[in-house]
């Protein structure tokens, strides 16, 4: 299944988790059009003042891997600042938020995964 | 569970899934990382010259998704050559491979997950 970029559409995506603002997001692949339980593979840019609200990942986990921009994010009781390349792996029965911590466009890819293993 | 970019380090693999060359990968988290059936996150760097063999995914499926350069894919029996922000799915039971179609290196984000739905 092959999708070029420019037929991916970009969806405003207000308060994420509860967060300020809006983000938008490239919804390249969604939870049934795989085969095993990935359940997004998204593309997410932050402007200045975007953030997705703090919240805790139950039966699943999430990848974000940052592309561009600089990232402030909290990952249980830590908090870090991530930049290109940097990653965050959010594990089953843990919480993350993201904001943007610099002043161009924060842009990071998205990967969530359900279904816990034994 | 934070990976920093400079903690990441890149590891030569020859001959990737009966292909040519030697490519690099840099592995951000392996399957016994992961609480869900996510098996791998992995940038790959292949420079000219240097493929990914074909092969029939079973029991997995892998997302590649091209970040830099230039590919040329094999989806099953379809071919196609797809530059930055491309992205192709490979689901359970279908086949693929991968190879840079340009002058420069190719570098892909390659996601592996297992356990497929019923």
């Amino acid at each position: 299944v092959i999708k070029k970029a420019f037929e991916v559409k970009e969806v405003p995506t207000p308060n994420m988790r509860g967060g300020q603002g809006t983000g938008r997001q490239l919804q390249y692949f969604k939870a049934e059009e795989f085969s095993t339980p990935l359940a997004a593979f998204n593309v997410i840019t932050m402007d200045p003042g975007v953030t997705v609200g703090f919240h805790k990942h139950e039966g699943s986990e999430e990848v974000y891997w940052i592309l561009e921009g600089r990232a402030k994010v909290r990952d249980d009781d830590k908090v870090a600042e991530l930049g290109p390349g940097d990653a965050l792996l959010t594990l089953d029965q843990h919480s993350h938020s993201i904001e943007n911590a610099g002043t161009s466009p924060l842009k990071l890819l998205a990967v969530l995964s359900n279904q816990v293993k034994k």
